[in-house]
C-alpha cells in the first residue's frame, strides 16, 4: 500500500491497484469525472436522502433491500445501461450499501463484458466491509451469493456524510462487522470498543473516522494476502455461517444474524477450541452495546438444512471459522453433528 | 504454444494456459476424469444423438437454439447445479456447439464466483471458432452477447467423430467462419477452399483435420496476442457486424448471416479500402462452393437501427473490419452514413 496523500491510498491487490479516497465529499470527488459517461446506480434510500447527487445524471434507481439481489436485477439493470446508451467506455458508480455495491460489481463485470466501476458506500457496513475487497453475487432463492464473481473496483470513496442519514438498525449492522474484525484479528480493537458505545462513535466523527480506516486496513490486507478466498480470507466469515442460514429463514437485518452468529460461533470455540467462557461473556456484552442481539429463537432442524446448501460445505463437514481467543481466529472443518448440538444450545 | 505429444498442446494465454486435445475420442479423453466430480452441459439436439456420453453422469440438457442464450438459463442451470449438489471443486463439461459453450463459460465464471471447466465442441464451427478465445455472453432482447465475461477453459477436446452427427446447415456455418480466417489472415488457406468444396472436406477426415487445426491455430494467435479484444482480436468480427443485425432480424443461422455480412464489408472495402471488385466475385463464388449464401432481403432501415445498438459502436461510427485484400484485414472507424449506403447495394 502507498500513501499518496493525506486522503488517497492506492491499494495493490494481485489482480488490479484499487484507489481509496478517505475524508473527502462526494460532490467534491465526483468533479473529476464530469466529462466522462457516469451512469450511478443506487437505491430508493439514498436516493431519497442523497437525490443531489443524481440530479440531471443518468442514474438507475433499484429497491432497497437484500431482494434487489438477484439476476431478475441484473437484467433490469443491463436494460436500463442499454437505454442510456452506455458504451464500453462508461463509467458505473454504484452508490449505496451492499446490495447496491454488489450489483454494480457484477453488472459491470458482465455488461458488454466489462466496464470500468468504482464504489461510494453510504452505510457503515458498506464503508468497513461489504464494498470492499472485489467480491460480488446474487442470491437464488435461499442461496447467498451463489452467482457472482470476483473483481476489485476502479476506487472507493469513503464519505462519512452519508452516515448522517442512517437509521440506528443499519448502524447496528455496521457495528457488528466492526466487532467481527476486532475478534479475528485485534483484541485492542477489541479492548476499545468494550469500552465505548455506539453513540460513542456517532457522536465523534473523528473516532469514528479513525475506526472505519481501521477496519478498511484488517479488509484490504486480509484480501491482498488472499484475493480468492482459498486461505486467510475465509476468516472474514467468522459468524455469518450461521448467520446466513438465521436470516435467511426470518429476514432479520445481516448484522444482526451476524451478531448471533458470532456468538454461537463463540459457544462452538469454547468445545472445539478451548475459548473461555469469559470470553464468549465478553463478546455478548459488547455486542449489546451496540444494540446487537445474542441469541434468537430459530429453528433448528431448518437452519441445518440451510447450512447444508452453503458454498463452504464438503461432504458431512463444513469450513468454521472459530476463535482461539479474542483476536484470533482459524479455520476448523466440524461435522454438522457438532454444529447441530451447539444450534440447539443457542437457539432460544 | 508447446507442443506436448502430437495430439495435446498447452496453450498459453495472457490469463491462463489451456490444454487443446486433437484425434482424441472424447470417450478415451474422459477417462482422466472419472473420479471427479463431474456435470455435463449440453443440448436437446447432442443428447439425442450421443446420449452415450451422458448415460449415468450427472448432466443438464438446454433446448437446443439460441433462444437459450439468455439469463433466464443461467439461473436454470445455476439452480439444477444446486440440485446436483456441485461445489467449488466439481468440474463442468460443455458438449455442443456455441450455445453450449457460451452457457457453460458463463456459468463457471459465475457459480459460486468460479468453477473449473472444459469444452467439448460437437459443431465444425464450435471447433473452429465459438469455443475457443475465453468470450460467453448472453443476448438480451436483440443485443447479441450483451452480458458476459472473458475466461478460458482449463480445456478443449476436439473428437471430430460428433462431426458425423452434423446436419448440412451446420457444416455450412462451421466453413463460413473457415473462411473468414483465410479473408483476414491466410490467402493460401483461401485458394485451398477456392479448390475445394464442402464434400471435398466431409469425405475426407485429414483433410478435414488439418483445416481445423489450421483455423484453431489462427484463433488461438489472435487471442494470445489480444485475449480482451483491444486490437487485432477485433479483425476476427470480420462479416460479423452486419451479420448480427441480419440474424436478429430474420432469424436465419449465424454462418448465413455471417457471409452475408462478409459480402457486405468486401463490398464496403471496395469503396473505402480499395478492394478489387475480383476480390468480392472471387469471395462470392467460394461461399457458394460451401452452400452459403451472398446476399439477403432485408430491411436497412432496421438493420441500420440494430447496427447502432452495436458493442463496438462509438457515438456516430462503428468500428468496422474491412479487407484490403484477400488475406488482410484492417479495423476502420466508419461512419454510419456510409455503411447504410453499402447495405441498400446489397440488401437484394
Amino acid at each position: 500500500m502507498e500513501q499518496n496523500s493525506i486522503m488517497e491510498q492506492i491499494v495493490n491487490f494481485p489482480s488490479k491497484q484499487v484507489k481509496y479516497v478517505f475524508e473527502t465529499r462526494a460532490t467534491e470527488f465526483l468533479r473529476q469525472f464530469e466529462s466522462s459517461d457516469i451512469v450511478f446506480i443506487t437505491d430508493s434510500n439514498v436516493a431519497l436522502f442523497h437525490g443531489e447527487h443524481f440530479k440531471n445524471k443518468k442514474h438507475i434507481i433499484l429497491p432497497a433491500g437484500e431482494s434487489s439481489k438477484s439476476l431478475q436485477t441484473i437484467e433490469r439493470v443491463a436494460s436500463e445501461l442499454i437505454k442510456l446508451n452506455t458504451t464500453r467506455k462508461s463509467l458505473l458508480i454504484g452508490v449505496g450499501g451492499g446490495v447496491v455495491t454488489d450489483i454494480t460489481g457484477l453488472v459491470a463485470s458482465m455488461y458488454m463484458r466489462g466496464i470500468t466501476f468504482g464504489f461510494i458506500p453510504t452505510t457503515l457496513l458498506g464503508m468497513v466491509d461489504a464494498a470492499i475487497g472485489g467480491k460480488n453475487g446474487v442470491n437464488l432463492g435461499l442461496h447467498k451469493n451463489v452467482l457472482g464473481t470476483f473483481l476489485q473496483p476502479d476506487f472507493l470513496l469513503f464519505d462519512t456524510d452519508f452516515l448522517n442519514s442512517l437509521p440506528q438498525v443499519e448502524w447496528a449492522n455496521g457495528f457488528a462487522e466492526v466487532i467481527k474484525y476486532a475478534c479475528i484479528f485485534d483484541s485492542e480493537l477489541f479492548d476499545e470498543l468494550a469500552y465505548h458505545n455506539r453513540s460513542d462513535y456517532q457522536q465523534n466523527s473523528a473516532l469514528l473516522g479513525l475506526l472505519i480506516s481501521r477496519c478498511v486496513a484488517w479488509k484490504n490486507q486480509t484480501v491482498i494476502e488472499d484475493e480468492r478466498e482459498s486461505g486467510i480470507r475465509k476468516l472474514l466469515n467468522f459468524g455469518h455461517t450461521s448467520a446466513h442460514a438465521i436470516e435467511n429463514l426470518y429476514n432479520i437485518p445481516h448484522g444482526q444474524a451476524v451478531a448471533i452468529g458470532m456468538v454461537i460461533a463463540a459457544t462452538l470455540s469454547e468445545n472445539v477450541a478451548g475459548l473461555t467462557s469469559d470470553a464468549t461473556v465478553h463478546l455478548k456484552k459488547t455486542l449489546q452495546q451496540y444494540d446487537l442481539p445474542v441469541s434468537y429463537p430459530f429453528d433448528v432442524p431448518k437452519a441445518m438444512e440451510l447450512l447444508k446448501m452453503d458454498k463452504k460445505r464438503n461432504n458431512n463437514e463444513i469450513d468454521f471459522i472459530i476463535l482461539n481467543q479474542i483476536g484470533h481466529a482459524s479455520v476448523q472443518p466440524l461435522p454438522f453433528s457438532i454444529i447441530e448440538k451447539t444450534l440447539m444450545l443457542c437457539a432460544q
